[in-house]
């Protein structure tokens, strides 16, 4: 068992220090959707890292750069940190108590557009690798940084830059972006993401739109068109009509059974929280809600627009009409696959004129529940939170670690600094204090319990 | 045979003072859905009647007032004028090329909001009542105007007028408040108009946007409810499947078939015009084509609203969408019935979270086209523009010709100053001078047969 007693010590001594370089960092815009500040928040990253001796790059991509660095340690086992610095729009700007880039502290919190979504963590982790620094004069292995600028904008270049930097990425576990505790303050291990495909479906049946009392019995109505092509990919049984859509799906196994049954019920907080009466299916709570919510491919419209949408009544004739839909998908379905499938599905409806375009997608990943890196992480929460880590096999959302799963091979485990008031994405985003501090305590344990593990 | 010699040197002669009275009109903006000097440009018309010796009054209702004129004849026949003296809105501004409301003549027509729809009629038929009064003293018959200002905002109290002063209306014939020629220069006598039932369907599953990760698999999705109830009303054959809806469709009679058959062809104008590559059904031109235009009961999406519609990529889940539905009604569906029974539908379908708003509506009404008085109006027209007028049982649009017809028990017949390039509703609003002077010698022809007529 090792003693943090020093480490503690520091960590709780010079807070005020990395609050303040966290407060810096936040200060620098970095919003990836307006192209605002990223070259700058990236180099103001480097030189964060580059204080702590790590050999940094700035790395270009077709996009946004991505900030590498290494610092080698005791043994030549590797840790490697995904983490990004680019952030969410601010806006609606006039819904912040205080400014989105100028932070502020109060009740314990600091405010702060990014300041959860993804610089907390990143300082914290700075902050616990300052601490083991001071106090062994040496990290107990080798640690890479990937930070990159494009998270918040489907990291379209990231899986190309870790195809093409295999080899300097090459470690041995990966610790995630985020992590941190749910509402009833237990840590929570999440271990996969849903995957996704993200299309809009168009189509045009005329050049102008027409006057509905003109052509309302004799011109072809995009809205129509979109509205047939849509229930035709899904009626009201939720199942999604595309063929061999579920082939590859790899039902939960019993290890995911278990642990979804630990998990909390989150029936009455989800309906409370989004004002909802009942959920799909029949569902009223329990497993088969948090099951359903995680493993289940699905089929979202996630918007649609077509002719007139304001006061009163307008008799027109759209001309155009347009819909957004996000396809989630679970191991083993293939967003590539997805896209295929639907445009056939489509053309063999009748529906060739709906034109799809791809928005973006990530594959599914998970990571084995029973690797032994995610029990070292596991593990090492306890003493911090004071209550054991539980392991959520999935959740429902996405992100890019498909190719830290499957192209670098790597077990990838959460910890971090988030919990569920963080208004991540919204105004008045926060990150609380005491979690910080937790946040990095955890990262500290980690990094030398894996310096000293035979993973 | 009656002698216009006189009467057509004092339309010509005065031309310019009636032209100059117009633009005085035109430069009133009249604007309903604005709610825009609407009591001015009543009050401006009624001076306009009252320097006719006409008995004018100011008739309030809900919303904007209706100017009501009468004057004694040498007979007790009575010719009733419908008109309007709202007009649209004249956005997009920077798209005219002289200001909406500073009425400017060029190559012929003068340009204005409203001075084709409707100043232009109004004034050309006081020219025409000029030119009777000082070539004859005295009107032929007696006349009324019934000049609404609510015409462009669905005349959404002139049924409840019109009931209300049924004896003060009482007429023997009215003379509607458009009518004009097509791209031919064929006069075009139109005597029947579609009915509409115009709804916003709308429906709430939640009461905040979710995360499309969070809640795709389990919460109800507005979009999808909305798209699967249209679906639900109408699929591609274009069937509008509200049981009973088709009861009360009365088919085109033969002389309704031998007129729609005399109509020119339209359908390479209809597909350059707006950029449509085929038509519904099947239909190629011809007459099948123009039936269907007019003939048939219509539902149309004319907008349909929900979740994100930005560039890009958003992961919402919308819990609210709404969709502008208009039905185009033919003799003899009702759309009160239309309301009732699309309820009734939606509920026994499982759609009872569909919320059906009532954004107004009028029943389909058409004037006989054996009706004397339509000879009659047909009849003098051939003498004005050179060519027989030619008769469109219907048309395709909508409008509060009803209460005329079935009220007022008027046979209801156009005659106008209108053309294909006018632009009504758009910008650049126009008309042409020549059609103006035709208009106003056609109706002095009518208003004159009409008095000397056993009508």
């Amino acid at each position: 068992m090792m003693d943090y007693t020093e480490i503690n010590d520091f960590l709780k001594s010079n807070l005020d220090q990395s609050l303040a370089e966290l407060s810096r960092l936040c200060a620098q815009p970095s919003v990836a959707a307006q192209n605002l500040g990223m070259q700058e928040c990236a180099e103001l990253v480097a030189e964060m890292l580059r204080k702590r001796n790590f050999t940094v790059e700035i790395m270009p991509t077709e996009g946004a750069p991505v900030v590498f660095a290494e610092q080698d340690g005791k043994t030549d086992k590797t840790l490697l940190f995904y983490n990004h610095y680019d952030v969410q729009p601010p806006e609606p700007l006039d819904e912040w108590y205080t400014p989105p880039f100028e932070p502020a502290i109060r009740n314990g919190k600091m405010y702060a557009r990014g300041v959860s979504d993804d610089k907390g963590h990143i300082v914290s982790r700075l902050h616990a690798i300052d601490a083991i620094l001071a106090t062994a004069g040496e990290l107990p292995c080798k640690i890479k940084f990937v930070i990159e600028g494009e998270e918040e904008t489907s990291s379209v270049h990231l899986h190309d830059f870790i195809q093409v930097h295999k080899e300097k990425l090459a470690a041995d576990a990966c610790i995630w972006e985020f992590g941190g505790v749910d509402h009833r303050e237990v840590p929570i291990q999440y271990l996969g993401m849903r995957g996704i495909c993200y299309v809009e479906l168009s189509v045009r049946t005329a050049a102008i739109d027409a006057h509905s009392g003109l052509g309302g019995s004799i011109f072809p109505n995009a809205a129509w068109r979109l509205i047939w092509a849509l229930r035709y990919i899904k009626g009201t049984d939720e199942r999604i009509r595309i063929p061999g859509h579920y082939d590859d799906v790899v039902p939960p196994s019993e290890r995911d059974l278990q642990l979804v049954e630990a998990l909390p019920e989150v029936a009455d907080e989800l309906k409370t929280r989004y004002g909802v009466e009942h959920f799909l299916k029949g569902l009223t709570g329990g497993i088969d809600l948090r099951l359903a919510e995680i493993f289940e491919p699905t089929c979202t419209i996630c918007g649609f627009n077509a002719g007139y949408q304001g006061e009163g009544a307008k008799t027109v004739l759209p001309g155009y009409a347009s819909a957004k839909v996000d396809f989630r998908l679970v191991p083993n379905q293939r967003p590539e696959n997805v896209l295929i499938s639907l445009r056939n599905f489509l053309d063999e409806g009748g529906f060739e004129d709906i034109e799809i375009t791809y928005l973006g997608g990530e594959p599914p990943a998970r990571t084995d529940p029973d690797d032994p890196f995610v029990d070292l992480v596991v593990r090492t929460a306890e003493p911090v939170y004071g209550v054991p880590m539980q392991i959520a096999p999935m959740i429902g959302g996405s992100g890019p670690n498909y190719p830290f799963i499957h192209t670098l091979n790597l077990p990838v485990a959460t910890a971090g600094v988030g919990y569920p008031g963080s208004q991540a994405h919204a105004p008045n985003e926060n990150m609380r204090i005491d979690l910080y501090l937790k946040g990095a305590e955890h990262i500290t344990r980690i990094i030398r319990e894996f310096g000293n593990s035979d993973l």
